[in-house]
């Protein structure tokens, strides 16, 4: 199979130590010609300065892990045909570069479709050292610096990493070191009652006594473990309301434990109740995240990061921007991104994410937030990803983690030469078809940012009403008039919580943009949108095209020249998306023909 | 817990070899006075004749088995406070009274809420003696003389009961034997192909041989099985299609090789389409069994019984008399019941089927079939039925395979009587509310023989849409305007597979029988009903009022005295019926109300 950095034809080798080590490796290796001179200058940490010299040498600067983003950046520039002429320096935006695993004991991965953990099995943590190399340069060139390599809901033996297991734990992270890569933990927050404490009140002195005896085991194990990342309260995992106390609370005794050791609080902003009763509209589920944590703005802990889901909901095709990420200046934030396709189609489905990152990125001030953090699309399949194209995932979220400025089509383009080294022209169709992927799959999914109408548990394929009963708080209350939830400040408010811009942006159905439509907007379906259609005819349009789209999409694709085995994946796979998007565009149609018995204008077939 | 022969309080001790002994056995303990006499008369069989002497003693003719049944007869009508007073003379309707279990080798059963299987843990056979004389007891008492043990879905390594797992196996026989229980198999239609043998085609002369010579060392290790029974070409299940013969070939093939030693071969009648397309309008499912095998009447041997379900569909709350069963004259039939309640309310709900199986029989001539089988709720639950009350279905389904005639509230009652032993009025209370369970069910659930509107894979609770779009052929269209597939001749045709009289009965909405309408008829939400109601009208208020009747069900099931644990059990299982019944009521109109937009006539609460 065909990764970014298949080119690299000589496998990192055992023993190397530091980023610098590996830095020197990687550039004798693969640019051997011309000299590279490197300076480590720890002032400079991950960032990096070349210098084109005269006689045609480079030269280096960087902090041990800078020299080896560095030599990166040389090495794959040259093998994108590009050189650097002068100078150039660079340095992250973000200091964490974050990827969570929720990768479990037993090898099975939450929400994965590129197959079973690459950290454990039965039980117990379990590595191939070969593959962790491989994974370690892979992350390493696109950027990556932390890695959280177990699932956030902490099922048991995952508490055993800060207990048995640790030792053992050391040893992974000493195979990623070299790499520049930390390795973060997510841990069970009741985890001290598994000692005798009867409580896990993160007021009781006991329970922070023990949290500061646990961190310094685990630090003198992994000095340089990035922190703990922490699913609290939230889908039953165990939390501070147990004791009626609040997330600053529980996240601040946390980060009390691992400040000596320079360790970080990362603390998911997802509390809702998943237990909804569907007659319930008083509650709205996008409301849930800053009712929970906007008012404690400016009491977490220095070392505490929220990290927040992109949008309100839980990684929707469409959401808009998370109210919280807007809302609190005086926290540290970091945006939560989901590079495994849950909602999005499993790694069956071609879906590239990166144009939906720049849009969230025209409402967010990039120094809103202080990290970047995207749950893993790994997995021990032989390309990592499951589908080889959902490497691009992976590779360009590095890219922008490190700049958030980075250009979508640039990004892609680049990737698609490393990783294929296709023609121009070749390279510039992958690259279009691969950016155009999301607006398909938007078209032939749940209309207009309504989200959800997918089939409950597995989240692939169509079911429009799936969620519509259940207790996730997810409804489109569709019937035969009307769809959607107002959610203006004359519906359920949360509209409001955003700033004046944003609301003015959305508040109006005649002004609001039409792919967010009917996440704000409860409306018939004879309303009239911008160009004149209904919406209803305009849910109908959306998915014969995306369907046909689709279809071109799958007649392109499969023209390009992939090598075996990603040719076979890619086809196989894209059979599989096109039975998915017809199913999509039929059932869809279907259900909205049948509520609102409206024909389509333009008499295609919507099936009884 | 309380089981109906729970006052014999001596367990039947390990030994005995006949149901003669085992007869003399429980008459000695449970009935030491009056003297009983017992002559043996092979002629008789099952049946049994009990004369009441002038001495106060009395006499029992009957075969080794109509002297067990002859025993129990007496017993349990002493129990009852009930005595011969002159003579009685009974045989069996059906010469097979059949419970199928559906347990796998690893202790699960599919469709099962009383625990892990009574013949299965960690994939082979494994019993506790004790449990099985109790069981045995119970089935005998009833009059049940067919178990077959394991899944119609034969997983691997369920195939071992023909091979390694054969001493086993007899060992089980043996232990039914004085129960006068004989076992039967669910066979593999493809098993041959596990010898090498490159086909299982009934047609092939190695694969008769192989079935001849299997027959004959599973009979020879287990003389009186009863035979084998056979899911073929039905839900991923291997069967004669594969060859290109049809089902009277593979039958017939199998009935030639266990017909040396007396065994049946009983093949179900369960192939239909389970990957049909939802688009698809021509294909109806119900008439699946019909077009399979109405044909091949006439064709099977005298030792094949199709084994037919009640309802064209499967076990659903309310369905016709599948026409199969009045349509083969010149073959021999089982009606397949299902007391394990997969549809029907995971033995959480009350649902008491005697009524149901009555109504069967009113379109039924008991002619028409030869054989009654059920589907087991048997487990391994202390109680054997999960929910202590579900343990009427089946003792009652017992009486029914003895004599169809038997009177619905005779039959609940004496259950009542023989397991609790309360007042007359508490009897009475208990009784009827047990006969109307199912009418309270059906009210709450999907209208008006529609059908499953349940949540899709494990077949409990309200999903109106869970199968709209699916691929089982299970669907209503409910739209705007109307609900329900027209099954007469201008609609699928479903309903000319009956004969005249009941074609007239159900073909015109005008008169065809209210719960029948929707699974007959198309109608729009308007469609006046018999009483002037409309339709849609009707639908709710059959959803109040079956909300309304559960709760009165449970304040009156709970004010009767029943004995710990039962008492406990029954109101934790009522609870949760409450909340089923709610969720049913308030999504079924809700999702009504959504379509038709017509209000409550009577103005009661209905959820946007």
């Amino acid at each position: 199979m065909n990764l970014w950095l298949s080119q690299l034809k000589d496998p990192v080798p055992d023993g190397l130590k530091t980023p610098a080590e590996l830095a020197r490796f990687e550039l004798s290796h693969a640019l051997p010609d011309p000299a590279v001179t490197l300076a480590e200058d720890a002032s400079l940490g991950d960032g990096y300065r070349i210098e084109a010299l005269d006689d045609g040498s480079f030269h280096i600067a960087g902090g041990s892990t800078g020299l080896l983003y560095g030599a990166y950046r040389l090495i794959l520039d040259r093998l994108c045909g590009e050189t650097i002429s002068d100078s150039v320096e660079s340095a992250p935006k973000y200091a964490l570069r974050m990827i969570d695993c929720w990768d479990n004991p037993d090898g099975t991965i939450e929400r994965g479709y590129a197959g079973r953990s690459l950290f454990f099995a039965d039980g117990k943590l379990s590595w191939d050292p070969e593959r962790i190399r491989e994974l370690g340069r892979l992350l390493a060139s696109a950027g990556l610096n932390v890695l959280c390599i177990n699932n956030v809901n902490v099922h048991f033996p995952a508490q055993l990493l800060l207990e048995d297991d640790l030792p053992s734990l050391a040893l992974l992270a000493e195979a990623f070191r070299p790499f520049g890569i930390r390795l973060m933990l997510s841990i069970d927050f009741s985890q001290p009652m598994r000692s005798g404490i009867p409580t896990a009140d993160p007021l009781d002195p006991v329970v922070r006594e023990w949290w500061k005896k646990t961190a310094s085991q685990v630090w003198a194990a992994i000095p340089d473990l990035a922190g703990f990342l922490v699913k609290a309260d939230s889908e039953g995992r165990p939390g501070p309301f147990t004791y009626g106390r609040n997330h600053a609370d529980g996240a601040n005794m946390l980060a009390e434990a691992v400040r000596p050791y320079g360790g970080v609080i990362v603390w998911r902003c997802f509390v809702y109740n998943c237990r909804q009763d569907w007659r319930d509209t008083a509650t709205d589920r996008p409301k849930a995240a800053w009712e929970h944590y906007a008012f404690l703005d400016g009491q977490f802990a220095d070392n505490v990061i929220l990290q927040v889901k992109h949008g309100p909901f839980d990684f929707q095709v469409r959401e808009p921007l998370s109210p919280l990420l807007l809302g609190m200046k005086r926290t540290n934030l970091a945006m939560e991104l989901q590079l495994t396709q849950e909602y999005t189609g499993h790694q069956i489905d071609l879906y590239t994410m990166i144009p939906m990152w720049k849009e969230l990125y025209e409402e967010l001030p990039a120094d809103n937030i202080m990290s970047l953090a995207a749950v893993s699309n790994l997995g021990n399949d032989a390309n990592y990803t499951g589908h080889p194209l959902a490497a691009v995932n992976l590779y360009t979220f590095g890219l922008l983690a490190w700049n958030p400025e980075t250009d979508a089509e640039t990004a892609v383009a680049r990737w698609c030469r490393l990783t294929y080294g296709f023609s121009p022209a070749e390279e510039k169709k992958l690259t279009d078809l691969l950016l155009s992927s999301r607006g398909i799959y938007e078209k032939y999914t749940a209309p207009l940012g309504i989200g959800w109408m997918v089939n409950p548990h597995d989240h692939y394929g169509p079911n429009p009403s799936g969620y519509e009963y259940d207790l996730w708080g997810t409804y489109h209350k569709a019937d035969r008039n009307a769809v959607g939830i107002d959610r203006t400040a004359g519906g359920t408010g949360y509209l409001s919580q955003y700033p004046e811009t944003i609301r003015k942006k959305y508040e109006k159905p005649e002004t609001c943009p039409d792919l967010y439509l009917l996440f704000y907007h409860r409306l018939p379906y004879t309303f009239r949108m911008k160009d004149g259609r209904t919406l209803v005819q305009r849910i109908y349009d959306d998915h014969f095209e995306g369907l046909e789209e689709t279809r071109v999409l799958a007649e392109k694709l499969l023209s390009l020249p992939f090598p075996e085995p990603d040719a076979g994946v890619i086809r196989e796979r894209m059979e599989k998306q096109l039975y998915n998007a017809r199913e999509w565009c039929d059932i869809i149609n279907t259900f909205f023909h049948r509520l609102s018995g409206v024909p389509d204008e333009r008499g295609r077939k919507i099936y009884d």
